[in-house]
């Protein structure tokens, strides 16, 4: 194990951290708050000391396998969260340092789960911080170090792959520093539009600028005690909007850059993402329609809003889906597993790994009635390499697996099935709100402090798209440390 | 699709099964009830006319694939459950044909989940016959239909495979005839010395039999409205070790009837299913003990019943498990998924299963850590073939396919997620009963036809292993009828 890279990596994560928290500084400044300014100065300043003594001096050892990848990464996004709570506990904005924690690490991991039923109390300050964080931990902070630091490009991949979503990394460029840049270009450019957009269409521009960065990086934070409902129909709509075009697998954007229009268009997770979009809002709309006494357009706004929301693991909220009829919970409980396009900032299973299941039953089948004939699994027009599909399985069984102790253990609080079952799924996709006692209009407070460890972790084991968490935990890792 | 093949041996199936309508009718006789006996008369009638005009001259082509292994078994299970519901139907015992279907769907696949409230309103033949259908079910009809068929070896490994739960069909002995002998030799024997210790416990004749046969069966119908409570703590405590014993893999009896101790011994599934038991029946039963005032005999026995009934998916209760803290039904989820072991007469998903997918996570960590080591997942000593991993891979993902939408088409009927998730599982598992509005003082009447259907369907799916109702359902399977 490459220890001084793991370092001198983390190094560079904190100093970052540091950077980034002074956006939300100059915003208190703005709205003269004097705490929160405070606690988030003394919040830079550690992150800023550590981290230098960190980068101190470049490792000399080159070694670095997919295993340090999986390290960094772990190791990363859980000492940003340590340092990120820092602003909400030392601010007394958050009295207990595990509820800031869970509050962080939900605004990293692009979850948008909460323990505040008063998230204005926070003031602007943390209200933009809880936000920022959104958009920093949904493109990856680590994509965002290898655009400024100077590692070889074997280091790199090891550490894209580590930390993107989806089975499988596609480089756009044949550098992997050039992808990352040409990632957070999109990602910006995209950002920047749509704030501007949602400030057109009336909204202020702290509102406007927090609740882009929560779209952009689909987490669900509000920074009103009303969610989303206070905004406009045409607010609303621009955001579901742009929810969906967050959960789109960023090839598709580089592909259109570059006018390649043709392949983009082509993309077929991406059609099959909105294939399911548009199945479950006509579904859902007409399941609730008696609920909205017959009116259409009002059922069909909210349950585009609703679809979009969760289906890309955004966790926005108009109304209380928590009451709708349980054959529409059931499509909403399939939209949060599923999650959106892989290399998208959503959270999930991601639609290609659905599809890939799906197409080994096909091959299965096929297998079973003609056994004489020799059939490939076939996604995006190319055949899937054995290991591809063998890590999805992986990927998928731990999932289970996770999810069956997850639930297991949070339900010694003994709470009811379905507020458990629903809570890792919201946190474990990155969702945010779930149903019952954790639906869109109650929060995570009530749950014991194992429970939201157990919770921290699943956000984690999400984002990361668990092996990082799991290889993390394995003694064997850690044998080989020089 | 050598239809002619599967018509004749359909036939075999009907006839064996007018036999076995001659035991209920005989216990019938004995307590003097004339409708039911008319009505398994009338139906026995019915199946040897059809057995007998099917297998009135045998197929001449040969051509024999596992697709047809496949058809034939989904359509012997089929075509058994419709003359099997013909009893209740015709004694008038269950008005309704959809219902009467459910019941015996339930027993044949050892489920034991029924529609009645009041059971001992049936009378001892048709409570005779439900209860036998689970001791039929319970080791197969087909595998019946080969110990006194003369088909030849390829065609009998074919359709072995498809009805015997388990990732892999290991033949004890070489000719699949012999084995199927073998199979319902220990399967009768263990039977018979099991209700000759039931009667020594003191229950009554009638009791010990029908029990027995459910107990066997790993089918969980009772024949008194009290369902277990009313039998002595020696009966239940004996009821309990015997649904263990019928969980193990069949083969472990096999090898100690050879006197191959030490094999018979290393079992690793069976290791595996004990500790399973163990480790479950001391958490509930240390989780419930302020339920029961203290009482750590009265408690321990029920845990150890309950995790006994609910491994094996036999599903027998003694009392209201849904009552029991969170965790404690998180374990019994649990328990319902995992199942008894492959081989025996249990269903579920199976420990080596189970197993397996376990060991496909350890060897993808080790992979990651070693990249230069190559390794594969071994089960009993033996490394497992790469499409036995695959088989069960998709036999994972088709399980959680067809679970979700099973899920989704109940949900319509708008009862609690609880109840609907464990009705699922409960059918799906073959277990009976579930949690919530279908626990084990309950029953699934309320549930709507189309919901019943979907039911049936799952324990057909449940008993089969899922890829013979698949087959069933697939049009391409059907093209190539000559």
């Amino acid at each position: 194990m490459n220890i001084n890279m793991i370092i001198y990596v983390l190094g560079w994560v904190l100093k970052i951290e540091a950077g980034s928290m002074l956006l939300p500084i100059i915003c208190g400044l703005i709205y003269g708050e004097t705490r929160p300014v405070m606690s988030l100065l003394v919040s830079v300043v550690i992150s800023f000391i550590i981290g230098t003594l960190a980068t101190f001096r470049r490792p000399k050892r080159t070694d670095f396998y997919a295993r340090e990848g999986f390290v960094i990464c772990a190791l990363s996004w859980f000492v940003m969260s340590l340092i990120g709570a820092l602003p909400f506990y030392l601010s007394m904005a958050i009295p207990s340092y595990i509820d800031a924690l869970f509050e962080i690490v939900s605004g990293f991991t692009t979850t948008g789960a909460s323990i505040l039923s008063d998230v204005e109390h926070l003031g602007k300050a943390l209200l933009f911080w809880r936000s920022f964080s959104h958009w920093i931990g949904g493109m990856g902070v680590l994509v965002l170090v290898l655009t400024v630091l100077p590692l070889g490009g074997g280091y790199n991949m090891m550490i894209m792959k580590a930390e993107s979503p989806g089975p499988d990394v596609s480089k756009m460029v044949p550098r992997v520093a050039d992808t990352a840049k040409a990632l957070y270009r999109i990602y910006l450019i995209i950002t920047v539009i749509m704030v501007v957009i949602y400030i057109l269409s009336g909204m202020p521009v702290f509102d406007a600028l927090c609740i882009g960065f929560g779209t952009a990086g689909t987490g669900g934070f509000a920074v009103r005690n009303s969610g989303m409902a206070d905004y406009s129909m045409l607010s609303q709509f621009l955001i579901t909007i742009f929810m969906i075009l967050f959960g789109v697998n960023f090839n598709v954007y580089y592909l259109l850059q570059k006018r390649k229009w043709k392949d983009a268009f082509h993309c077929e997770e991406a059609r099959a993402y909105l294939a399911i979009i548009a199945i479950s809002t006509i579904f859902i709309g007409c399941n609730i329609l008696s609920l909205c006494n017959g009116n259409v357009l009002f059922a069909f706004h909210h349950t585009f809003f609703t679809v979009g929301s969760l289906i890309t693991t955004t966790g926005f909220s108009t109304l209380d889906f928590a009451q709708w009829p349980q054959a529409s919970q059931m499509v909403i409980l399939f939209l949060m597993y599923c999650g959106a396009c892989a290399g998208s900032t959503g959270g999930g299973i991601k639609v290609s790994r659905i599809l890939i299941l799906v197409k080994e039953i096909g091959k299965e089948l096929h297998v079973l009635i003609h056994p004489e004939a020799v059939k490939h699994i076939r996604l995006e027009g190319k055949s899937i390499e054995h290991n591809v599909v063998r890590s999805v399985n992986v990927y998928f069984i731990m999932y289970v697996l996770l999810f069956i102790i997850s639930v297991f253990i949070i339900s010694f609080d003994n709470f009811d099935f379905i507020t458990n079952f629903s809570a890792v799924a919201a946190t474990f996709n990155n969702i945010g709100p779930g149903l019952g006692k954790v639906g869109p209009v109650s929060n995570y407070f009530e749950y014991s402090n194992l429970s939201k460890l157990v919770l921290i972790f699943d956000m984690l084991a999400g984002r990361l798209e668990i092996l990082p968490m799991m290889i993390l935990f394995l003694p064997r890792t850690w044998k080989r440390i020089a």
